[in-house]
């Protein structure tokens, strides 16, 4: 079985020691071993994202299960292949590669919904964090076909975040029915999708970007490269304001990347006749209509489109934007043992940018 | 100036005398004479369209102004070109050619909308029947390069309820995002568009329809060509009715024929993973939200689009199926006198098929 | 592991003993055990293909390698599971399920062609047949997550030869960028891909089919649901003939299954502007241009494209189509003893419709 | 009848004296009334391309009849509408608005090419400067509905030849279907499509470029945009060369530029599984097959398109482009008297970049 040498019996895990409240605890896990059609990783990166939060504090309405104690969270890791399991002999990664454990850590690639590319629908899909044991630790097990290689020139720690944030929002552009030279409006221009989603809409896809998100974002929209900047403060009625910069006929696309309900309402109204709605952001309560009528859909011809986490060709793709330079991700590296800290900045709103953790040592 | 002989001086027109009351009047008006680029028309057959109620009676909302008295109705015109205005050189339609003029009577063919492909949404069009003269008369004008030409075997009559309810339908199904061999909902299987619908999906298109509608309408939704019929009374899920006869899974594409806000609900939930819910059927009152939360349509990427009235080339491709035998309408012909007793019949919703005027005494 | 009780130490096969003659011998051949990720099937029909000729007798020069003595041929076979390997859990096939082997019997679902959805150019494929062990045996493996499940109401002898000649003149169809409606021409509608073609297009896409063929043919393909026939023999110009019965345009399409390249040069000149060809038919001999120059591409934007065999959801689909009633393949049973004697048959040319070989005993 | 002020009664007209040679003549021509739907355009300038160098030399072989003697020539004319004639009320164009006249003066908009969007094959069309005077003219007629609004910050000596080169290559990179982010070979970068191509592919369309031409042309090509410079002398194998900076794979597309058979029979060889050849440059002499064999297009699922002139809608995005800065043209402005030294300039090959007539004086 190849192998990169010798491998501790022993290695580093925080684990969800106490779901329900903002907690980990650095454990000592045993080493495993890759089953067939599995590579074992040794993950030197792994990005903290808000959906980790929602699976610790068991927040998230939809899941089906609780979390339970000892679970090892997250999803946006990135490390080294140590050791291939057997029946990996056709696999396109080998150890020594750089590869990537993203949110779908696992999918069965055979039922209607994989053949069809929607991988979050996979009936046997696993998910990194959630009763599969996530990238929070220094060690971890993955199917050889549907690990993310990392492109050569692509930083790990930069690269981490993207695997979950950068995906879904290159996958909501990419389903948004546009081309280039189209306008596309983001709500929620200025947040962890959102700066990811201008680089990519206006560097990498030649879009003209308008975005949209409180004053206070301004400056990291436009230097994202944004075309135009509407502020939610201070904009009395932004379908005005959208068409005023649209040569007075709206936008082909906008996508919506904020939980927010309002900007579900409001997102119709900025579209031109035939335009898209992208909806990405998950809004949290109970599940409200979004506020479209049939009316207002059938007079413009509008089309609404639900995008879920993008599929292992998207986070190629994504990665690939990435390397070329074409899309940055603003993070900061913190060690494992300051895990349960990051939560808590998260939890009291203080968070700007990533984090991602170092899990070298 | 091309011309087919001698024309009248006069000729007959139903005309809304008063309007928000069910009552037409039949007047004589001079003959017009074909503008530049125009067509005149000696039309034999007019469709009676709910629209037509709708404008007369003044109660769709979403029009921008009253009706006039005097307004001559009627969208689903068919007769034949008598007279080619000036300009017309290049028309691909001449003097003797059967022709319909139908909802949308003329495009401007250049603003954005005309050049995405969505007349429905054209800054300039004209509406037949609504501030433009329509088809209850013997005579009507129409712009050369917008008339829909009539198959050599296709019976004016039949054809005329194709031009409206005919084009919608299919337009509908072709922006349905599915391929032969998928299956979709009709809800309001059995109705005037529904029945249509039936016959396009499943002898035109090669889908698998499962036609939704009240039970005494099950005879004309098999008949249609629909392979599974379910009723709307007596039938306590509908989402798990159609998942018994889709393997499991739910349908491709739903399409929403009726204006009923609760078909609008539950529509989402008939469909699998990634399938799209088309919007035809304009709920009344004012515009209710569809019932759909972003939720749902992230967690299954569903897509939800709507759709305008079809455009002069489907127009073409809908009388083409009909020409070859695919679809048939089912209808009754009347007199042009007999006018406000259809519209007196379709109040008292006691209308069963449509209604066609027979224009030429 | 999963198994359906006792199994035989050793099967019957048939091989290829003297690669570059016709000759096949049977053997029996020790039970295999299924490795990780895959299942042993127990082969009950296999189908005769062209293309196991051209392995056996190395005709084909494009095949990199020389056939070995010992090959067990075949790629059209179907049977049930009887044992799954390890790793095998997330498999959406279990132990008793009727699935199929077809002439691609595995691909890497991570290179970049896997990604883009051709498994043809999959840089670790196998060929079933050709340097992996075939279908021409009671016994053979494959990966779990690429057979391809055999629908209920669907005969485990006419699904066989689906398997490969349906999937690829079905794949071809699709690619032919038609929509329902379309005129498409098959050049060699009566052969072996050809009947099945029209049977697709027609009953199961409702494209309006004009069959080519010797006049030999027309019986079949008229059967087989086109709408008109056009023999080669006896039509001094093929162009003028499809135009006559495509309203003098010509046709949306045309499908090429012959290996002529008379029919690939004739091919261009059948389409109307913005029309396709769809290449099929692998012409031997030394690779020869097809016979479309740059100036009438451009002049008329024709469109020609290469199709390779299906994909696995290409070949659950077109199980799908011929579960319903669809598509009926024309073919006649044989025991395995009888191989050598069938492939006679084929070289001489004598062979009519398709042949099945009985596996069972 | 709106009109912008007294028009002279006569101007100034560059007509083909001896159509076969190259010679053209200024002469007085009568000012013309707009008929029916159509405006008088003041143009202020007028490209020179190759091709009307082609229809005053009658060598172009796929044009039906003879130039005439006195043929107003050229098609890449921009200018100010000074009168709008009768029926022209619903146009999106005005007396004062910048316009321009391309290759395709004008179409029915009616016939199957027309309705299916591809305008060059429309029944009626007409070309400008090839039996419809052309704009090698101070004044022009033209269709209200089909001339091409020039937008305000593009200037009209920069507008011109984008009418035609621009609009081509854009239409060429939109029909290779190809991503943003895609690898696409242009053959011929240097050229006048070229060098336009390479910075549409590139900054308009975030397309990975690799051009391709002659070693002399490698600034003009790198400043272009592209991300790679491939020289026709001294690479000795072209396909090996593209897929070094390819990772190892080929192109996605090839986009062919030049008229040169050589270029189209590498073109297949430069592209990857499921790759797409565009073919746009027009070979002169007899049409010869380009180099393709159906084994090749089979075999890695190949696609070749061919590309005509593009269409109105293509027109305005083109200048869409161009307006924000996206495409630069390289030209420079003679006066209409020296347009016949601008083709003997031409006929010697000793042409840099474009060549813009001011009408003006």
């Amino acid at each position: 079985m190849a192998t990169s040498g010798d491998l501790p019996k022993k290695y580093k895990a925080a684990v969800y020691d106490k779901p329900g409240t903002i907690s980990t605890k650095v454990e000592e896990l045993d080493m495993p071993e890759p089953g067939p059609g599995e590579v074992l990783i040794n993950l030197t990166h792994s990005g903290v994202c808000h959906s980790d939060m929602g699976i610790m504090m068991q927040s998230w309405k939809h899941l089906p299960f609780p979390t339970q104690a000892g679970q090892v969270g997250g999803h946006e890791g990135v490390g080294k292949i140590v050791k291939m399991g057997p029946a990996t002999e056709n696999s396109t990664v080998g150890v020594g590669d750089r590869v990537g454990i993203k949110w779908l850590a696992g999918i069965c690639e055979t039922c209607d919904a994989c053949r069809a590319g929607i991988d979050a629908s996979c009936v046997k899909s696993k998910i990194s964090g959630y009763y599969t044991p996530g990238t929070f630790q220094q060690y971890a097990l993955a199917p050889a076909n549907y690990v993310t290689p990392i492109p050569e020139n692509l930083d790990s720690a930069a690269a981490a975040p993207l695997l979950c944030a950068g995906v879904t929002v290159y996958s909501a552009l990419r389903k948004s029915n546009v081309q280039s030279g189209d306008f596309v409006v983001l709500l929620g221009a200025g947040g962890g999708l959102g700066h990811l989603g201008v680089q990519f809409a206006s560097r990498g896809m030649a879009l003209r970007v308008i975005g949209v998100d409180h004053s206070s974002k301004k400056d990291i929209v436009l230097e994202s490269g944004a075309e135009h900047f509407i502020p939610i403060d201070g904009t009395d009625d932004m379908a005005v304001a959208v068409k005023e910069v649209t040569n007075g006929l709206g936008a082909h696309a906008v996508v919506v990347l904020t939980s927010n309900n309002i900007a579900y309402a409001s997102s119709v109204g900025l579209l031109r006749h035939g335009g898209t709605v992208a909806c990405v952001g998950l809004p949290e309560g109970d599940p409200v209509p979004i506020g479209a009528s049939a009316a207002e859909l059938i007079g413009r011809s509008i089309k609404i489109v639900g995008v879920a986490v993008g599929t292992r060709k998207e986070a190629i793709e994504t990665l690939d934007f990435a390397a070329r330079g074409v899309v940055k991700t603003h993070y900061r590296v913190e060690k494992l043992d300051k895990l349960t800290e990051v939560f808590q900045e998260m939890g009291d709103q203080r968070m700007k940018g990533r984090v991602v953790i170092d899990l070298s040592a």
